[in-house]
């Protein structure tokens, strides 16, 4: 369910962002275009919804209907931010909440439900998930200014390109020299590309990637304190390490 | 939840038929752009799930969830028959039964289950409601060939154009002359933009128009033939017009 849901998202995203490049493949609006991606989406977004008909438990239901409105709406917030250089960190922190990590909080949670586990273990297990979520989300937004095409499988600089005030730039707007701020704000006004090199130096240069980086290190760490509530297990120890793992990846 | 679905779906399908008018007025999408049409379409489409969770009852749920995604399907089948000049009367009843009829079968059935009816009766509404949805459809499909813009209140020809092989086309193509068929087929599988008036004047002088009509006639009389099982009130009166108002409608 959880997994057809991601899907539908991305598959929508590309329309929305016009990528053309994910996981290192061609994304499938630029095979197949718009039309068959919103379809598709659609269609995948429904069958997940009989999957968990199937379920038959109104539970589980009820938070993922909850969690796909919440999604829906994070990604018309972000679409909104778009262009504007004033969004703060807490802006933007509402936005990674919605459009990704409750869709990581819902994912944990149902495991603790369908596990039968007491409901305080399962209130943990959303919140390790709520801020793997968030970890996840930083680094991949830190992705987009430290990594390249090929490592990365998608393209390095496209949240600058379109003008997405990420928390990378939000921290080099705060450090930046009054020179750089102003074309840091002119790139997210207007769109980055034509002086995309020089712009990442510039965020590069504002120490502004470390405190990303700490950012996204400090839910990752919160993620794995939550786990403290679960009975030690290789299990709980994998997720752990997942915690660990999302702040340390390099695409 | 019935008139979230279809806006979020009216939604989706501007952006794959990049209409530019609908119901009169320029489409959401024509105005905010491919990525608030996706997005707002899928904060409707989960916003009626969580409604459906409100009512706790899971045959609904089943019923909707089944629906969305049938309907996500016609819509891909759909796709799928664009330009494609072979596609039968029968391959086109099964898309229109899927992204259409379906959903006017589901908010039937579903009034019926809500009211608490027998079974028998809930059965007679969601036949009602399909052969509605038949009848509905088809004559929609007409009016692209035989309203006009004031009236319709979208773009006569959009279907042609777009090379998309509904009823009226499909009987064209079994009545017309040799030379008409070439000149159909062309429209169908290039898109008919440069002959338009020409192409449609064709298709009325085969006398598609007239079998189209009366097939959706036809669909219509069996969803008042269905109401027999429903006993006699105002408001099986009205389901009736109903019908009849589907297929006699201008616009």
């Amino acid at each position: 369910m959880i997994e057809f849901i991601h899907t539908s998202t991305l598959l929508h995203d590309d329309v929305v962002d016009e990528s053309d490049l994910r996981r290192g493949r061609k994304t499938a609006n630029a095979l197949w275009g718009n039309a068959a991606s919103v379809l598709v989406g659609d269609f995948l977004y429904s069958r997940s919804f009989q999957l968990m008909v199937e379920l038959d438990d109104m539970r589980i239901m009820r938070i993922l209907a909850d969690t796909t409105n919440t999604i829906a709406e994070g990604e018309v917030l972000q679409l909104l931010n778009i262009g504007n250089a004033d969004v703060s960190e807490a802006a933007y922190l509402a936005v990674i909440e919605r459009k990704t990590a409750v869709l990581f909080a819902a994912a944990t949670e149902l495991g603790g439900i369908l596990g039968g586990l007491p409901e305080t273990q399962i209130a943990a297990l959303r919140e390790y998930g709520m801020q793997l979520g968030y970890a996840f989300q930083i680094a991949d937004d830190l992705l987009d200014y430290v990594s390249d095409a090929d490592t990365l499988g998608k393209n390095i600089g496209d949240d600058l390109a379109e003008g997405k005030p990420t928390l990378p730039l939000i921290y080099a707007l705060q450090d930046a020299s009054d020179e750089q701020r102003q074309s840091l704000r002119h790139a997210i006004e207007h769109g980055g590309l034509d002086s995309l090199d020089r712009i990442i130096a510039s965020i590069r240069d504002s120490g502004a990637l470390e405190r990303t980086h700490a950012r996204a290190v400090a839910h990752a760490a919160a993620a794995r304190e939550s786990l403290a509530a679960l009975p030690a297990s290789p299990y709980r120890d994998a997720l752990a390490t997942l915690a660990d793992y999302s702040v340390q990846r390099t695409f």
